[in-house]
């Protein structure tokens, strides 16, 4: 079974795991243990005991997010269980200390079932700020997410919808600038109706969107159909004003924007049948719904999820600095407000280098997650959220 | 309800918590997000799918325990809820660290349940090399820890039982010595029947004391009492071969150990009725069953739990250097045989330094975390429970 993978640079960065603990004070002799463990420790926690509050001053609960998933839809790769999940759940620790100095701690789970996954997270929740849901498959990702947080009084996040939605939405923003119009203008078509699908499109139609319509593996998803489970009928009832029946390809006839959120592949002849200044996000990883250079003859502005495209559409824009400002002000919750903020700090952060190619900025602009965290706190002090 | 503690220097050591999640690879441009991240990370967790072992190569998983209480039975303090139980925890994993190069991820659950802590631990185990059980009251620490090795591959270790059982035992090794007898000539007294008292009698008789006796804080657990758990009923079959009845004192009579782990207090004139070259460990923290000084004049050795009286019977003397020998072999779990080999190591330590006031070596002692993990390794070598 096992390949070899000596000429792949990924497995020697991995050996070992991305990540490790770290002590931030340093035991040197018996006063030090003497303060840090027992005794010393009793009286901390004594005091948390009294006040329940001071755990968030005297433990690393407020800076600390649990990272999780049940292994069932990892990137690409789909089921592929727990263990094998884990280098994922490591990259996301990864990217949330190096963007957010955010400690993020990697836990797979060993369950499906969506009763299961909730009571689990539940129950190791007292020492998190914060739960980063990720790649657990639609339609239970849903209900998790919104089980979950309805038990918890901190933010509930399953990155897979809400941080792709940001920066999708970020991205449009700066799009629909460049080409002289504003979300109000666009009529959108979305390919798939998952997780991240159904997460883009809610917040569009939140942020404004002309109209938006969404197709899945079985066509354009609308209230005829007969076939659709409730997170799909949902969408149905609330998207896709102008009525259009049939195939994804109807309805990208005369189309301002594409967004690809599925593997399913787009013709050539679909995307030259958009409207004039089309807006193209081919964001399936690692093989876009069209090829970017084909999407460019047709297009206004291409993005793909891919780094070595411009216009990439990376999450990591936008989880880093989403929890790092809701663990600034101890949220309670991750609220639209504050997702819409997220993505107008994104969208923000590229000012006058705005152009067809950089509608987003490099993950690498240190000024995003910054931005993002003011802009996340903000909205959550102004929804009455915030607790600090 | 909030006291001030200004004044007290163990607050500020613990503001924002003692430990952090720190990354050991640097991901500095696009090229380093896409080995570490996706798409590069995807390449990594399909091996893993595909061989399932080389989670312990491409994780920090190898490394990495899992440090968890219910927080039922935190130090002194008795059942003060997780929350308040977190900076324990923050303090086991820093010890690990600085200690043994252990990564331990603190985990507080918030139920109380048998089936459900290890419902709970089963379920996000995927991530760890092995299981730390702290502060979980009796009895119901010992089904718990028992069922959960039971269901999992990893290495299950309640410290309060066999970490104190380690030391305590390697500390008695050396004051038989010292005193000129082996653990055969030794007739000891047990003060408590809870997670240590249990677990320091079982490694005593495992490793041949001459006879023990156990009390709780109802009198001395013999086969005659009707008011006995299953677990003290245990206790009471295979200890007390002298058949002694009554009280804690009646045992203590002529008996040449007495090993307090329960905050029970003991009279002078009890001390004074035990053999000659009597060896008193008194445990509870932070108020010795007997004053160290008092006991000096009855006993030819004394122990404490406390770091500002000479020989301390400490568990972080065990725990460290216990897992870091069990992952370095990747044991499946720990064997009677690894304890004893612990307990070897500890007391080995001290060597040529051994004395009346010098029976364990200090825990800053460098030697002591890699005497105990070479022996522990060895050990789960020769008992077929290593995987490397």
């Amino acid at each position: 079974m096992t390949a070899d993978h000596s000429d792949d640079p990924a497995f020697p960065l991995h050996h070992g795991g991305k990540i490790e603990i770290r002590p931030t004070v340093r035991i040197r002799d018996n006063e030090g243990l003497s303060l840090a463990y027992t005794p010393g420790v009793a009286r901390v926690s004594q005091a948390i005991a009294d006040d329940p509050a001071l755990v968030h001053d005297y433990t690393w609960k407020a800076n600390t997010v649990l990272v999780v998933t049940d292994g069932t839809a990892v990137l690409g790769l789909g089921d592929i269980g727990p263990a094998a999940s884990l280098p994922v759940m490591e990259g996301k620790a990864l990217l949330f200390k190096e963007f957010a100095g955010v400690d993020a701690v990697p836990i797979a789970l060993d369950c499906t079932g969506v009763d299961d996954i909730i009571e689990t997270i539940v129950r190791i929740a007292p020492a998190f700020g914060g739960v980063n849901l990720e790649d657990i498959s639609a339609p239970r990702c849903f209900a998790v997410e919104q089980q979950l947080q309805q038990r918890l009084d901190i933010p509930v996040f399953h990155d897979d919808q809400h941080g792709t939605a940001i920066v999708v939405t970020a991205a449009l923003m700066n799009a629909a600038t460049i080409t002289g119009r504003t979300l109000a203008d666009l009529r959108a078509v979305v390919s798939g109706a998952g997780a991240a699908g159904v997460a883009v499109t809610d917040m569009l139609i939140e942020s404004g969107i002309g109209d938006i319509a969404v197709a899945d593996s079985r066509g354009l998803v609308t209230r005829d159909r007969t076939d659709l489970n409730d997170v799909k009928a949902g969408l149905a009832a609330r998207t896709n004003r102008a009525g259009i029946t049939g195939a994804l390809a109807d309805a990208m006839v005369g189309a301002d924007v594409f967004i690809g959120v599925s593997a399913g592949k787009v013709d050539e002849e679909v995307v030259a049948s958009m409207a004039d200044d089309a807006i193209v996000f081919a964001l399936a990883n690692p093989d876009p719904e069209v090829d970017p250079a084909v999407a460019e003859r047709h297009a206004a502005v291409v993005a793909t999820g891919r780094s070595d495209y411009p216009n990439q559409i990376n999450n990591v824009l936008a989880f880093p600095g989403v929890f790092r400002g809701a663990l600034d002000v101890r949220a309670t919750r991750i609220t639209p407000r504050m997702k819409v903020a997220a993505a107008e700090a994104i969208a923000g952060v590229v000012g006058h280098d705005l152009s067809p190619t950089l509608i987003v900025p490099s993950p690498f602009n240190p000024r995003v997650a910054v931005e993002v965290a003011g802009r996340v706190a903000a909205a959550a002090r102004a929804d009455g959220v915030a607790r600090a």
